[in-house]
């Protein structure tokens, strides 16, 4: 990725770090405990890949920004109570995120599970109240997000992975659905909404590659995760370097050697990429973002 | 409350009930403990108030039951998952609920923490599937529902009473917020959905009524429920007499004695029934509920 495309990037990410910062800000819930850990939870910024992955796709749709903002929050706001629940002692048990004590480690575990639960609710409230948006496209995006993320998304998945991967005869397939579960789903998710946002029908072509790219996008990215924490060259920021195989946990490592890894990772970005090729000309962001992630060092 | 009033009201429950389990196993997540821990948190009947105030005042309302049973079902989900997550030990430490062992004995923490989460967003996403309701109904219940439970309501009111009701000086302001957060709003909420199943304005007299019905029902219910934890004959299910005070918890009992106790109740469920005497001939069903609730002894 060259320089300019890396500002490009970098601005939207801070304008949507503004955005946040602003709608956090902006609260005021009656308790202040419960308010500080929720802004520790979110103002704490990762890499925002999910509102990124929103936002350039808006821009190949030709969708004005300001649209985008409220899927954009509520991506941000759901994946970042994920991270509050799937950290606590019962869970995951981390004392560390993004290089920072985990929220029940800042607060007490009391507090972490109902950041996650407010998060959670505020995540929806944020597209309900969408000044930009009309009815259907809320009920749409809102729909999309909660099946991405609930009983049959992303908690499944957490379910799951507590459920399977620490048990050594699990197979591929089952790591393979866990991912898609905990990860895929919300990167489609962020797709769907910004197709949402302009309208989109789901028997659009653009729909349906748009579909394609984020559901290999995905898969690409949980399977260089999986690489990245075994063979990784930079440690990935607040975690130790082969953290999840000396946890015992059950990752792609287990089925295939270094280079086949490689194969694999660079197979599925092809897939996503060659899914948005016919709309080239208008997806420049939304390739530049992809190249990004497959040259990503942690 | 006479045999048939009762009558009437197990008929709108049971008919309730078969709709929950019918929604619930219909389900087919991919984790199968997780469902089995959500089926296990939800169809372990309570008394279902919430969707009782929901079906009457619909009635009161003349709106198509039909389009009562999505809000009901919300609801009830919402309700489910904010008992699972206050039963965690780090929260209430309650191994109990409705004479069961509570979620998290039944089957494990990380379990009852992911049960709670999919049951918020099933809660919201029934809602949005509401084949009944058009877009903007949705949208009007959801948020709603959001507001009423989420860093503004119930979830605010768990975080106040972990702060709060085990500290002797927290004054009756603070144990009245606390419980308007944690319960009244719900109750409030519940009445306003009802009002937007018939897309009753904001502005029309009847739907002020109501928000006033149920803004002082709430707080009837909830001192009545401190009074029944200390005076009451029956002990509630599951709970022990007293069981509030004796875990060192404030209640309304601290500041007032039996008798200025039940004046206070009589006074609060008067004045849930002035507000809606000018509707009496329509809302025979909900003045029946009102009086049932007033009357109960557990």
């Amino acid at each position: 990725m060259s320089k300019s495309q890396s500002t490009v990037f970098d601005t939207i990410r801070s304008r949507f770090h503004g955005i946040l910062e602003e709608y956090m800000t902006s609260l005021q819930p009656p308790s202040a405990t419960l308010y500080d850990a929720m802004k520790y939870a979110t103002l704490n910024y990762g890499k925002s890949l999910r509102p990124l992955l929103i936002y350039t796709t808006g821009e190949l749709l030709n969708c004005e920004t300001k649209k985008l903002d409220a899927p954009a929050l509520a991506v941000e706001l759901l994946h970042c109570y994920s991270l509050v629940h799937d950290d606590l002692p019962a869970m995951d048990d981390d004392d560390l995120r993004r290089g920072q004590p985990s929220c029940h480690k800042a607060y007490d575990e009391a507090t972490a599970i109902l950041v996650g639960d407010a998060l959670q609710s505020l995540s929806i409230q944020v597209l309900m109240d969408a000044p930009e948006l009309n009815p259907e496209q809320k009920v749409n995006m809102a729909k999309t997000l909660l099946k991405a993320s609930g009983l049959k998304g992303m908690v499944a998945g957490q379910a799951l992975d507590l459920a399977y991967l620490n048990e050594k005869e699990t197979d591929e397939k089952t790591l393979h659905t866990i991912h898609q579960l905990k990860t895929g789903k919300l990167f489609t998710a962020c797709v769907l909404m910004a197709c949402h946002a302009t309208s989109l029908p789901k028997t659009d072509p653009l729909y349906q590659a748009l579909y394609t790219y984020a559901t290999e996008l995905g898969v690409a990215f949980q399977i260089q995760d999986d690489y990245l924490d075994e063979y990784g060259e930079t440690n990935r920021l607040g975690k130790l370097k082969g953290s999840d195989t000396k946890q015992g946990k059950l990752t792609y490592t287990h089925f295939y050697d270094q280079s086949s890894l490689e194969n694999l990772i660079e197979t599925r970005y092809q897939k996503a990429i060659d899914a948005i090729m016919p709309y080239a000309e208008k997806a420049t962001s939304l390739l530049t973002l992809t190249q990004a992630l497959q040259n990503r060092d942690h």
